[in-house]
């Protein structure tokens, strides 16, 4: 049997074939996402592997090469998009035990694909009093390999944008799935060929990302009368050159009070909020616009609160919001929108009231304060959340939908046609994390539909 | 005579009358402005006092209040429109004397006022691998009280805009000029009733500003076609979030062969130019977006002229690049100028041509990416002069006169009614820079005049 004879040629490598754990291990966020809890949640691979290093890696991909086995890589499955769950079945790589610090300095830390966001940065803030550009909000448990397949951008995204971004990722090591498997070790634009692409053209062994000046980050939570005006509060501190913050997120009553338990206390239950993380050297700053802004402080974390120990700031933004929201509800779900001003939020606002709630971020994107959204759906139906998604379309707010398991189809990812060719060369038999790359299972894929990317890859450099 | 009763009083505090002695110190680089050179040729002040500390300051202005005795403080004289020139004569007020830093951390620094920017830094890299965020071209010899009382922005502003935005002045320390001067400690809002002021209202002693991590920047040439090329990029590059810079100046064919001398066997002449400083961990990825935008490096400090010490390439920028280029053609000026936008950069190039070589510096203002000018006039006469200033302001382009001598004209700077307010309480007799501040001299000043000023005040307070 294929699977006995792929297993045979990994020798001391870890296996595990526990049906329970393979499932855990098949598994990530996928259920935030009613659609794709349908859909996946058969999903199962029938093994584990779980390598130690480089060597074994090449050694478990030429196995797989050699009998044919489907290879889903993994970090810490903190994904929401089924991005490391093995639709063909085959073998879950675990690459988590991978988690050494390759090598670190004040401006950049390489570290193995297993490392975690927290301990990276624990380590260069020890080392170097400096960490990461930005981190998805499951910083405590999230895999930079992981972050860097799968992720797009997160708390830091106000000042630094997001992985898409030139100079975000300065180095990658990647395993093909050959016969005899490569360690490719790429800088520069090649990053772009195997970054947010799922592992469907490489497993990424080791990341290179630059590094920042670290700060003591005093979380704050500012209180509006409304949305709205927790949104232009948002945009215009965003727009505050000299004030340094790593994260702006408006947040819609009654949600943010609903939500947020370990803050409950501090959040009147009709105050919408802005939650931010401001550097110390900045903190009076924010204290002076805020006053200047007819804005609250509700919540300092480093004047309120001091005998407990409450959960950083960051943990009630981004999917972390989302994750809170289904504790206290299950019912409700979310999406992944762009809002080009604060007229478009208005309008969608005005559409929708409190059957979506509004939770934004606050980001850079390509030198512009943008609001990102990860706006909460009371969900009823598959059918009221298409119309939802078409009434943002409708009004000039892009979709990335969280509710399709694709690279291509979220529309966070255009597949550019460097990927594709990457992927017929590291990947020629298209067993690494099958189903995922919509341009690999269609050939007649079309790259030019004129729908807008949030990853357009270098179109310059498809045009050469 | 009032002159020596004041003099009398000042004890064992330094004091010099030699004429050739005052009149160095009653100038500043005003001559770069054919206008101010024609006006400011004759002004000089009569005596020097150079203070060693802050209660010699106390006992500075104490005197000047008793005698009535115009008091005119200077930093190292590095200004370009005569703010430190003492138009009514009486004293200069030297602060060079006082340069002790007084505390610094990772996060900021507090030095007096006649610390120089480039030896803050030095302490704060040394110490806490930490540098100031922007800093004039004249780093090298100005003072951090000249910087914040004449100066607006300079090197950095990309990435943090300038002494007008909240929370890039943390705190100063203001002596006041009455019957017995009182120290005052000003923090928040408050920071901003004396900055960018030149000294009309208060006697800064002492600075603190916020740090940023401090890296080895590496300079870069890029080389263009043209100066609109030029200009493109340099917006794109300051639109990359990922991509680290302190400086971007696009400078147009001929100047910037004819003026950089020490680079110059780098830039053909028929190139435009864009100057930039890049982050260590920031190179690479510049080199790809380079690459990827046809733009050419002509020149890294990392790696072209080793052997010798060429001068750090922020000395090509801001005013620095008018500087060079009177030393090889005395008859140029230039103007300041804010272009909102490419369309505009164009149609002022096609106006006016290689009469108005274009240097722009690259900014964040209020968050956007925006075109600063500080481009070079090829001067004939002064109404020719106010032609092109004309020309600017017809086709919708910022002009901030660097022809005029006062806060208000140069436009640089609205003196709102907290301002006029301070004055009125700090300098009750109107003896600190007399001369600079048309509100105070005309109490008919219209605020709301409609025009648009670089320094707005605080609106939200006037209001209050």
């Amino acid at each position: 049997m294929t699977l006995d004879a792929f297993r045979s040629d990994l020798g001391a490598i870890k296996v595990e074939d526990n049906p329970k754990f393979v499932q855990k291990k098949s598994r990530d966020f996928y259920w935030y996402s009613p659609v794709l809890k349908r859909q996946l949640e058969g999903v199962s691979a029938e093994l584990v592997v779980t390598p130690q290093s480089e060597a074994e890696v090449v050694q478990v991909l030429r196995a797989a090469y050699r009998h044919g086995v489907a290879i889903t890589p993994r970090g810490a499955g903190t994904g929401n998009y089924g991005q490391a769950m093995p639709l063909s079945g085959g073998a879950i790589l675990d690459l988590s035990a991978m988690d050494r610090i390759v090598h670190s300095d004040a401006t950049r830390v390489r570290a193995q694909a297993g490392a975690i966001l927290e301990k990276m940065d624990r380590h260069t803030k020890a080392e170097h009093g400096a960490e990461m550009r930005f981190f998805p909000s499951t910083y405590r448990t999230a895999t930079i390999g992981g972050f860097v397949a799968g992720g797009s951008g997160g708390v830091g995204s106000i000042r630094w944008g997001g992985l898409r971004n030139f100079g975000n990722i300065l180095g990658l090591t990647v395993v093909t799935c050959e016969e005899e498997p490569r360690v490719l070790k790429l800088e520069g634009a090649d990053v772009l060929k195997v970054a947010h692409a799922y592992g469907t053209n490489g497993i990424i062994t080791e990341v290179e990302i630059p590094l920042t000046a670290a700060y003591d980050w005093v979380g704050v939570i500012l209180g509006f009368p409304d949305i709205i005006e927790a949104c232009r509060f948002g945009e215009a501190l965003g727009r505050q050159d000299g004030i340094l913050v790593k994260e702006i997120a408006p947040v819609a009553a009654p949600v943010a009070h609903d939500y947020f338990g370990h803050h409950r206390r501090f959040i009147p239950r009709e105050s919408s909020v802005v939650v931010a993380m401001v550097a110390p050297q900045s903190v009076e700053a924010l204290e002076v616009y805020a006053r200047h802004s007819d804005a609250k402080i509700l919540f300092r974390s480093d004047r309120d609160a001091q005998g407990e120990r409450l959960p950083p700031v960051f943990e009630l933004c981004w999917n972390h919001t989302t994750m809170l929201g289904l504790k206290v509800d299950p019912s409700i779900t979310y999406l992944q929108t762009q809002y080009p001003d604060l007229e478009r939020v208005k309008r969608i606002h005005e559409l929708l009231g409190d059957e979506l709630p509004l939770h934004l971020e606050v980001i850079r994107f390509d030198g512009r304060v943008v609001f990102s959204g990860l706006p909460i759906v009371r969900f009823t139906t598959e059918e009221r959340l298409e119309e939802i998604i078409a009434m943002h379309e409708e009004n000039g707010c892009l979709v990335f939908n969280p509710h399709r398991y694709t690279l291509e189809e979220g529309g966070m990812k255009r597949t550019d046609r460097g990927q594709l060719a990457f992927k017929r060369e590291a990947d020629p038999k298209g067993i690494l994390n099958p189903g995922k790359m919509v341009a690999w299972e269609n050939p007649d894929f079309d790259f030019d539909s004129g729908r807008q990317w949030l990853f357009s890859g270098l179109q310059r450099a498809d045009a050469a």
